[in-house]
């Protein structure tokens, strides 16, 4: 999408040719920085510190450091040791699983000399397909948004949870793709924005997003959203998901599963959009089965942000000595999602639903 | 209670005997500072900027506020004109509007000459009641404690929202009065804190009095409680309220409805503790008649904490240029409440409840 309309994608080679560019997301909404990876060690640590996030940019950007490892060592313990490396960087998101073995088992079909040209050809097509699956999404959702302004005559208020956006894919988002392409169309859209503790995605990043693209939104603390819902502010519910299991149960940045509770009492519709790379076929109950992230107290105990004169700062924000327990993600259950969308439609949460999206999958499994 | 051993109430009055002093709460975690409120103005300031908050307190502090007016101008005019001022710093607080009630209708009664006098020592009683009040609290909801643990065997993890502790009182608190009756008993209890997004009361005063006193406790942010609530970790939750009607629905800190839909979807009891000037008896439906204080979104926006060399520092976290909206409260409906503690006791969260503790109600109603 653009940014003071200049078109930018989250990850992208470099001129060079054998590195990557991406937008360091640590430094928004504040600066935008663009920083390069060019080896192994670079990609672990942008996905371990979250100068890249999100799960469909997370696995881009674990295809992209698999290539770069093979600059260093192209043996078939190299392989294994990067997808090892990358695999450690974040527990929670099935894409980076998915996209470590799609490029490792693509390598291991060619001598070592090849490996790093295959692995970051390959890269680049996980790259093309993300794209090309965001924007579907985005004409599936989009759908969702246009049929309920049709049915209102009113703009369509959306809320929404942590940044599913372009930021946290290569472009256009899954969750914000239906809100772009909505807006792209004339539809009014109205975006809630949570502002996610502890990491403030929503408020740092989902709100960057909206503003540099002229979508009207609003941020709100966490909180807020059940009472917004209750007074009839809230049409629907788009969240996006890291990983989600065979049944439609939606593992997502924690506080999620909160809103989908709200959302149900209050009989406001809530969506999941995700690509198929998110689907974890091989699960079934997410409370039980997902393992779920727990990050540094630190995210909690501090904030980092702008100051009066333009420097930065870390403050603390908890009583000193106190403990703190930070999960990083919850489950949603089936029974609380409406539906889900994919690139191939929208289906209802559940096996029947999703199988019916990928009818390939019901043998595989 | 102890603050480094030298136990503390949150307003009580100055040696002077004319003014009276406060903890001034905007300073915590990092500073323990008091401060001395001389004028309405003083009172009405403290109460709008939150250097005293909580509605058993801030019921207080108008009522030395009114008294505080009776020496500028103690004429019928100068009490309904600092009842004006005062009722008009917060929207939501019930105690507020009470507190300023009694003083007035006390004050009406005698002569100007006399009204000073007669406010500071009615503001007095009121504080006094209010201890007494908490004291019971805890006792009544120290026993659901110690019931849990002896039905479990296990420590008993209790969630509580914002900061309804003893800060927010004269002393004891409301929510957290139980926990320290179960505490002193022995009863081995962790307390499982949400931050409190926008305004941290959470992380900055109820971890503060937690760890003052020695209460095991641990904060996280305010998106995990559902999750924790799904894993078992929770075995109750407890909260404050600023108001609550007749028939049960209580308003409280924003965010509070959305785990109080967590306890219910896991089957975790969800109580209330409140003492009887929290009341509103003539409400029934909280979500429709409450009205909810719209506070600045700068409270959003920005974060004040301490920097690493000790000094204090604003950021902002917001992506700029972002609209912000800032609800302060929410109604969690009565089905969603196990049960409400206060003064005399334990009830349901309904009419049938409420008037059965309070029977002298039903006739007044």
């Amino acid at each position: 999408m653009n940014i003071d309309g200049q078109p930018y994608r989250t990850i992208f080679p470099d001129p060079d040719g054998v590195s990557v560019q991406v937008i360091d997301q640590t430094r928004l909404p504040f600066a935008f920085v663009l920083t390069r990876l060019a080896t192994l060690e670079d990609a672990a640590l942008a996905i371990r510190t979250m100068i890249v996030r999100g799960a469909p940019l997370i696995g881009v950007t674990a295809a992209y450091g698999l290539a770069l490892a093979m600059r260093a060592d192209p043996s078939t313990a190299g392989i294994d040791r990067a997808v090892a490396t990358l695999a450690a960087t974040r527990p929670t998101a099935i894409n980076l699983r998915w996209a470590l073995d799609r490029v490792a088992a693509n390598l291991r079909q060619v001598q070592p000399e090849e490996r790093f040209a295959r692995a970051y050809a390959e890269a680049g097509r996980i790259a093309e397909e993300d794209v090309a699956s965001c924007r579907a999404i985005g004409v599936h959702g989009g759908r969702i948004i246009a049929d309920r302004h049709a049915a209102t005559g009113r703009p369509v208020t959306v809320l929404t949870h942590c940044n599913a956006g372009w930021l946290a894919t290569v472009d256009w988002g899954t969750a914000l793709a239906p809100i772009y392409a909505a807006h792209a169309q004339g539809v009014p859209v109205h975006v809630l924005v949570d502002e996610t503790r502890p990491r403030n995605q929503g408020a740092a990043l989902t709100a960057f997003e909206l503003h540099g693209h002229g979508v009207p939104h609003t941020v709100i603390a966490d909180n807020a959203g059940g009472h917004l819902m209750q007074h009839g502010t809230v049409d629907l519910c788009i969240v996006g998901s890291d990983r989600t299991t065979a049944r439609g149960d939606v593992c997502n940045k924690i506080g999620t599963y909160l809103k989908a509770l709200a959302a149900h009492d209050n009989r406001v519709p809530f969506y999941a959009a995700l690509p198929f790379s998110t689907i974890d076929w091989t699960l079934d109950d997410g409370v039980r089965e997902i393992p779920i992230e727990e990050r540094d107290g630190r995210e909690v105990t501090h904030m980092t942000g702008r100051l009066a004169d333009g420097g930065f700062a870390t403050i603390e924000v908890v009583s000193p000595g106190s403990p703190v327990a930070n999960p990083a993600f919850d489950v949603t259950p089936a029974r609380l999602v409406t539906g889900i969308i994919t690139e191939r439609g929208v289906c209802t949460a559940s096996a029947e639903g999703l199988y019916g999206l990928y009818p390939e999958r019901r043998t595989a499994a």
